[in-house]
Order: C-alpha cells, then structure tokens, then sequence
C-alpha cells in the first residue's frame, strides 16, 4: 500500500472541485498511451530482490528509484542513516509555485522474507504474467508487443503490491500531470524507503521459545517422563484465546480508544463483504463470533505467524524435541502501547508458571525451573495511529478518492498495515491517511504475492486526484 | 539395539555356566588383538547412508552385511520381498553339532531420515571419532594406526548406535567364539532387516494437520477475524493431555495388561537413576509428577515428534498461515490394540469438534465446517509385546547377560524400541527379547547419533555369552 500524509493538522478547507476530475481524467489518457512503458520500468524494478535484509540488492532497488525519480525532474537524494546496514531512503521533492503546505508521498521498496520452495506460481523476483489468479486457473501469458492489454491479468512478484506498487503508481501518477503540464496544487515531497518489512522499527513480533531436555529423546525410550516442549508450547498458546478469538490475557484489551462518530458511520456504510469472503477463503466460520471484519479490525489482535518443533513430513522422526517455538504479532490500534501490551503477555506467561528469560537458560535456571520461556520482542515496536476522519484534510483526500470511482469508496478507521505513522505523526507534527491500491486477493506478505493489472491503473488515478486537491487554509 | 528371540516357548532350564564366563573372555580377547579390524569393517558399514527410502544405498548396506557373514561362513542369503521397492533381509545360519532348538539373533540396518543441516557435530554418513561426547566438548580425533584405542571415544554417524552397532557385535560375537573354534550350544540363525525405521509397518504415527483460510492472510488486515490454524492445533494438542502429562483421551489406558511379580520386582531392583538423568537433560521435573522412568515406560504413551505452521526465524511473516500440523507418535504397551488407540484419537477430535477427514478438505465441506482435521496414519501399525521374566528362558539370557557385569544388570519388562516383535512372536510362535547394548545419551533418532566405543566392546561380549546360553529342554 502506498499512502500519504499531510503536514500541519490545522484546519483546512479543501474544494474537490473539477480540477481533480480533470487530473484523473488526465493520467488515465496518459496511461493508456504509455502502458508498455510503464510496465517495462515496473517490471524492471520488481525484479531486483528486495529482501531487507539483503544489504546489496536493497541498495539497487533505492539507486533504480533514485533514476526514477531523476527522469522525472524530482532532484531525488539517497539519505543514508549513520549505519550502512540501513537502507537509504531515496527523497525527492516537487515545488508547487507559490505553495505554503506540502503533501508527503510514502511508500516502500522493500518486501518481506520469501522462501522460494513456497513460490508455487513462479519465482519471487522473476515478474510473471498471469491471466487471472492462480488459484483460480490463470495461466501464465506473455506481454503482447502492443495495443491494449487485459486489465484483469496478474503480475506475481514479491512486492508487486506491497509495496512497489505504491512507489510505480505514485512516481506515475506525477509523471502523467507533468507530461501535461498540469500543475500539483500543494508542495509534494516523496520518501521511499527500505526497511518497513524487516527494518527496526517494525512490526511488533515475539517470539517465544520452550524447552524441554538438553538434547533429543527417543519417544519409545522416554514418552511418559521427558516433558514435550510441542505440547508445553500448545498448553500455553491456547491459555492466550478462548474458542471464540478472543484474547484472555489480562488487561489486552485495556484503553483502546473508542471510534468517533464519522469512524463508526464509515465502518456502517461499508458494503458488508464478510460472507464473500468467507466463502472465498473457505472458512465456514470467523472469529468473535462472526463479527464484521471491519469492526474487529478496530481492536487489538494476537496472532501466531508461525510455530515449530522437531520435524513434520518425511523427516518427522520418533523423538521429543528438546524446543518448540511460535512467533507471535501483536497488532495495536490507537490507544494501546506497544510495550505495556508485551508486558501484559510477560505477565501472562509467567501466570501459566513460566520462569521467562530473554536468552537460552543456563543449566542453573534448567536445575530450578520446570518451565521455562524465552521470550524477545524483535524490535523496538511503536504505537497505532489513526486520523481522525470529519479533519478537513481527511475531508479532502476522501473526495478525491471517491471522484475516481462511481462506487462508494469504503472508509476504514484502522487498518493493518503496521507503517511508521507513529515515527511520523510524531516527529513531523502531522497527521497520515493510507489509500491502500492493491487488489485484496494479492496474497501480500506470502508467498505467490501478485497484482492486478486493473488495480494498477486505478491506482494511478487516484493519485493524481489526491496531488490536485485544493485546500484553503 | 540388537535383539535376540528364541523359538518356542516350550519350557527349558538353562545352567548359566562357567561355559558363559568363558566365551566373554574369549570375545574380549579376540577383541583386543582385532580392534583395528573391527572398526574398519564397522566404520565402513556406517559410511553407507541407510534411510530406508534411499532405495539404492540400502540395497548396498544389504550386500555388505552379505559379505560380512559370507567372511564368517555363515552361508548367507538375500531374502527379497514382492516388491523391488522392500529392502533385502539379510539370513544366515550356523548348526551346532546335534542341536534341536535354535536362537534367532536380530537386528536391523535401516536407520531414521535425517536432516544434514541439523547434524552440527558431523554429517550423518561421514564416520567421525570424537574423544567425548559433542555436547560435552568432545573434540574430532583420529584413530591411530595401532595400539590400544580410548574406550570412551565416540564414533559419530547415524545408526552408529540404532542399529548398526547391533549387526556389528553380533558377528563379531560369532566370530571371536569360531575363531577361537568355541562352538555355540544352540543352532543361530542371523536376520538382519533394512525397514524397521521406515518401513511398514512401523511405528504408528498419526499426521493431524488443521485448516485456516484457502490462502495465507496478512495478519494486519485479517487478525481477529480469520482462524489461526496454529492457535487451533494449539488447542486441539493442549486438550489431549493435563499438566501432568497424563494423556486425557478417554479409553487411553483401558487394556493395560498389569505386570507380573516377576516384573515388579525387577522394576523395584533397578537404579533409581531419574535424578541423575533429569539432572543430565536439564530436567528440573519430569511428566507424571516425578514418578520413575521405569513405571511409566508400561503405560501407552502420546507423544508429539514434530509440530509446524508457517515459519519462525528470519523466514518468519505478517501472516496467518493457512495449515498446522503435527506429527503423533503413539506408543503402545502389552494390552492395548493400535486400530483401537489411533480410534480413540481420532474419537476425541471429534469431541473437540472438528469434523475429521483423511485428505485436505473440499470447498463443500470447508463450508460446511468451521473446524477441519485430516487424520492419517503412518502405517498400519502392530501391538505391543512383553514377555514374561520368569520364563525359563528368559532367566537363561538374563543370567548370560549378568555374566558379564559386575554391576547387578537392569532388567526391564517393557522398552521403547518398536520392533516386529508381534509379527516375529505371531509368525514364529515364539516370543523375544531385546538386549540394548548402546550408550544411553547416544542421540538415537535424532542428529549426532553416536556410539561409545566400551559400549561395542561390552556388546561383543554380551552377545557372545547369550550365544553360549546352554538350555536343557
């Protein structure tokens, strides 16, 4: 998702006038006449890998984006953090004649982790034309050499959604108004940066780790006496929810600040997809005991994103494994604080009897405690943000979202991308809105992540519409 | 292990004799003039990797264990199942001099899958001494090219131990006695098998995976709404057992044969050895409160060897993951039937509510049903064997194996090894015991398996008393 931010919170005016639906009108012209050459550049760009954690290959995502930007007159700059382990952030900026306020433009180049063996599809970073989803049969399809191409095809690709999708149609919708000749009303300011998906400071995970002996015991020679840290990992895992979802650590959900009264209108307004989706993804039955997704999504959650213990498959064998761990996120939303909410799961470890440490334990601590934990949150974490809707600002961008549809466009409160609105909202003095463009289906932060093609034209418009918006302050 | 069974349980007296003290001398002497030999012969056989599915290399362990016997006269031949895919048994036979009755000596050379990126000491097929064990700083060391070897070195590679060092003393049991022109009392015939790790049957393991959504989710934007798969095999896991380890599946100890005084006895005679062991395996209590090791091996056991859902480590994502799994092993005892217990399982899945399948489930019944379990066994699994200590033969081998210790011996009425007992007690009509002769922190099963090499030597000797066994019927 790409999203955006507006400096200053003071109040604005904002006319959605027929200057923004002339720059929709605008950039899709120009897409239609350049969608060979967009896609060649998007292309080129998700095939370079963009692990975070790959120090070379991220810096040549930041240097082609650098180029990008160049080609578009943006006088881009590659900002280094003191460690060169961090990835540079490419910035550049566009001055409006005569502005006094200026829009943020945010997204990132870098992906999460892939396992190749899970890319079912195609290779992560060999970009590959489909003709639908590949859960549904698509097949793979080569790029006509010309004309029109069907707007319903895939591109698969780690982050041909998340998040490169942000920074192509962004840097496209610009290159379109400018090709024009037609003037953003506001300052525009672009930050693309690398290390949301695995940089510090990210997404509040923990990861939690049991033990049972020093080292792996027959299951024959020892069932019925070594104690299975699968099964104490189990145990204390189904001692977080009852069977509704519902997280039963004490104090969860404690502060949660309460939705206003635009934020519960939008959630009312939103067309009610749960059943669809329920029916697509195959689930008979949701948690909270089928309350709608837009709602539960408003309350802090607790999620396992993997767990693991000896060996399943072929390599299974008949032995108690001597560790069995789960990494945990934990998703915020505004009023809850990321280290009190990784205290309150401490404290509820230690409640089932854990004694909890941060490192392997020593065999002192083995001699003296019959359960033991380790437990280490990956990162820093920060808090949720959420802006308030009836903002003039908020005000503005929705309007011109919506003059890029003829559908209502669906307004949500939270949602659960985990950026670094805080570190923004914080250290700029402002407020942020993300205007999410990717297909829902796109399979983003796992394996086979792809993007349709429709999505991101669409896209494109719309964010022409949001440079144009007109506020008087 | 090695294993021994004697045809017939028709009762015999057997004289443990100064005959019996005299073949372990011969074996340890022969021993020490060919130590070199042995282990060049042994360390050969352990280079040649042995996972029963690797169709070829076990079919070569096969052919070299042939031309160990045809080396010791033992007119050895490949018995070959139906199917080409079956690993060849290994036969061969000696007759004593006006014998009637026979021992059949056991044990096999397949050994358990393994996994070379966990063999952190060695890789599993690569021989390799160590002057310790790995866990307690042991470092590689090299044979030397004579004189006497450290009896306390290490020999690292898989089965090593489980079960290679079990062909390895008994031939070379067998052939200090011939060389020596000592001739055994009772006919011997040798069956060496290559499918008792892998093969089928087997241990009877039970694959449970549950179900979330058809596609992996991002946690941010489905937490609280869509299933976590891992939380529900969490649960499902956590309700089969209380904290004490006490399986809590209804029927789960009904059948339990009780044992004999005879058994009892030997239970209460044997070392109180929990303390040192838990202490070893940094162990600060153990399941069933604390009760001994030896207690508990006599009841039926569930036991989880491998547990997976998404990915924890550096692979590990923002997502909700659309499977979990886990890998059971049950273990059973003298008195319970395995198609009874795996039912037993499967019934108590259905009490937790989950609609119970053997393949992944359909879109129709994913939409009929919230909870999913696909319910596989392994194999087709066999029952549980035990036999009595006070039988006539059992005393005689008991008394063989004494012979060669000082120390009083353990006596045990049930072990942990699952073998084809019940089919070689069914199909032979006769009844079996097993004579363990590895080191007890041997790794079996697990990666760095390994052997002490005093325990090969006492084997050699153990073996070679049994041999000498002399029971009058």
């Amino acid at each position: 998702m790409s999203r955006l931010h507006k400096f200053a919170q003071a109040p604005i005016i904002v006319v959605v006038s027929a200057v923004v639906a002339f720059a929709q009108t605008s950039a899709r012209d120009y897409r239609r006449a350049h969608e060979h050459q967009i896609l060649t550049e998007f292309t080129r760009l998700l095939a370079i890998p963009n692990v975070a954690s790959d120090r070379e290959n991220i810096r040549r995502n930041a240097q082609f984006i650098f180029e990008m930007m160049q080609r578009r007159g943006l006088n881009p700059q590659l900002l280094e953090a003191k460690s060169k382990d961090t990835p540079p952030t490419v910035f550049g900026e566009w001055k409006a004649p005569g502005a006094t306020h200026a829009i943020v433009l945010y997204a990132h180049y870098d992906g999460q982790p892939v396992d190749p063996k899970q890319w079912t599809a195609s290779p992560p970073f060999q970009p590959t034309w489909r003709s639908a989803a590949f859960e549904s049969g698509g097949k793979i399809v080569t790029l006509p050499d010309n004309g029109e191409i069907n707007p319903e095809w895939r591109l698969y690709a780690r982050a041909a959604s998340d998040d490169k999708a942000g920074v192509m149609a962004i840097l496209t919708a610009f290159e379109a108004l400018r090709a024009q000749d037609i003037g953003p009303s506001l300052n525009l300011k672009f930050i693309f940066e690398g290390e949301e998906e695995a940089g510090s400071p990210r997404d509040q995970n923990v990861d939690v780790t049991v033990y049972g002996a020093k080292r792996p015991l027959h299951s024959g020679h020892y069932g019925n006496w070594a104690p299975n840290p699968a099964m104490l990992l189990a145990r204390l895992l189904a001692s977080m929810k009852d069977d509704t979802g519902r997280v039963t650590i004490a104090g969860w959900y404690d502060g949660v600040e309460s939705l206003g009264e635009a934020e519960r209108r939008a959630i009312s307004e939103a067309p009610a997809y749960d059943d669809e989706l329920r029916s697509q993804l195959g689930l008979a039955r949701t948690e909270g005991n089928d309350r709608s997704l837009l709602e539960v999504i408003n309350e802090p959650s607790l999620n396992i994103n993997g767990m693991s213990s000896g060996d399943v498959g072929p390599l299974a064998r008949n032995v108690i494994p001597t560790t069995a761990t789960a990494v945990l996120d934990l998703r915020l939303v505004k009023g809850t604080d990321h280290q009190r909410q990784v205290q309150r799961l401490i404290d509820h470890i230690r409640k089932q009897g854990f004694y909890v440490i941060d490192q392997d334990p020593t065999d002192a601590e083995r001699k003296q405690h019959a359960l033991i934990a380790k437990v280490t949150a990956r990162s820093g974490g920060y808090n949720a943000e959420r802006t308030r809707m009836d903002w003039p600002i908020s005000i503005a961008v929705i309007g011109a979202v919506q003059s890029t549809s003829k559908d209502p466009i669906v307004k949500l409160p939270t949602s659960g991308g985990s950026l670094p609105l805080a570190i923004i909202t914080d250290h700029l003095r402002t407020t942020t809105m993300t205007v999410p463009i990717a297909n829902y289906d796109n399979n983003q932060h796992a394996e086979n992540e792809n993007l349709r093609l429709q999505n991101l034209w669409d896209g494109i418009e719309t964010w022409a519409a949001v440079m144009m918006i007109r506020p008087k302050f």
